[in-house]
């Protein structure tokens, strides 16, 4: 087992939201490597194994953190925040690894706060969605553009993910105004700040609306498609079903 | 707790990964209702609840079962594989839970085939996805059709579900067909059949060579965007990271 290493979704926060997989990946290990954040949110009883970390913007210092306690001989997990396959660090540890033949790689997936925040706000995911995130840091902004206005063609669902930081706070304005080219401005949306943590919270409201709220780092944006509505605070994307009752 | 049904994701079938939410949810209930395939993949110790099912097609009586059940004071679950918000029966219960007042919905998400049908493969979804369907039973084709070009004109990865059944052998076909409109038919791509079941088969390949494959109904598609490549049998969508050594 020692020359594999154990790539981690640990879903959004709490540990009930971890599937055993994963926990019984961590609990096997002999050093967990993350982002701080996500190491913090581990319950007590790995805290007793190595934990180590590399700053924000590290990813690539990370990665080869895994690889080299490997080499030394330890059962080693790199943990993810969702799914590790979703913005999360498994391709550049496929791609790191091409350094590391001798070593391989396996993913443990996990709940994505598309899953996990969809499910805080009702069912606005039911049918076909896409998944955007507006951080700029490696992606052009004119391809997040282009991604947005082909979503809104497509009568999609949309699940936004890092919609803000201290950098980009009128990113979820721009991309709303974008999206109001295609959608009308009274279309169904929501969003869920802190999932599965503390102070969790869940919104709804119009697109016209979700323009000009203010929004964390740590917040999840849905936007409906044309079969999504409010029902009873929650949004829900139809899938299409007749539900008169059969005669 | 009585007046509260919860709507489960079980994940792709096999007990580890469920989440542990999932497990205590299902421990906790007195029925557990779903597609019996589905009922069919829990495990023993959850053989002993009452487990009710209803046919294929037959989704909205399924939902109503749930209703019944607990106004007859039973604690309820409804098991969906994968995420219960994906395809599932999340919104569908929230459209006839107008019927019922009294009863609160709870959705305890799950890891939908995305995730880990993508784990399997390596990291195809590692940047903005779709996620489309190729099912016409409650959506009309030439909307699938729309949502695979605006997927291709977005360079989204695309993970496809129901790619194919007894019915629709040559959906799959037609989809690549209409994305070899705006994709080079050398796109990196793969599929897996039987996820986190007995018999999980990977394959990697080009969009041409999918274009000619067989799928079966268990199997989820994932097609790759610009930046995916094969590494060491592995689909990898990059996300842009430079893993040259920072000097």
């Amino acid at each position: 087992m020692k020359n594999k290493i154990f790539i981690v979704g640990m879903g959004p926060g709490k540990e009930e939201m971890m599937t055993e997989e994963a926990l019984a990946v961590l609990e096997q290990s002999d050093v967990i490597i993350g982002y701080s954040v996500y190491l913090n949110l581990l319950g007590e009883r790995f805290k007793e194994k190595q934990l180590l970390s590399t700053p924000m913007r590290q990813e690539v210092e990370r990665c080869r953190l895994c690889f080299e306690q490997t080499k030394q001989g330890k059962q080693t997990a790199l943990l993810c925040s969702g799914d590790a396959g979703i913005y999360g660090m498994a391709s550049l540890m496929y791609e790191i690894g091409k350094g590391y033949p001798e070593i391989e790689l396996e993913v443990i997936p996990g709940v994505t706060a598309a899953s996990s925040g969809a499910a805080v706000l009702g069912a606005p995911l039911n049918h076909d969605f896409c998944v955007i995130s507006l951080s700029d840091l490696l992606t052009p902004w004119e391809l997040i553009e282009k991604r947005l206005l082909a979503a809104a063609e497509g009568d999609f669902a949309i699940a936004i993910y890092n919609p803000s930081s201290h950098k980009r706070k009128d990113y979820l304005k721009k991309a709303c105004d974008i999206l109001m080219h295609k959608i009308e401005e009274t279309r169904a949306c929501g969003y869920v700040e802190n999932i599965g943590r503390e102070g969790t919270k869940a919104v709804t409201c119009t697109l016209k609306e979700l323009r000009d709220r203010e929004v964390n780092m740590f917040t999840t944006v849905f936007i409906g498609n044309s079969n999504s509505e409010i029902i009873n605070g929650k949004l829900i994307t139809k899938r299409g079903y007749s539900i008169k009752k059969r005669t």
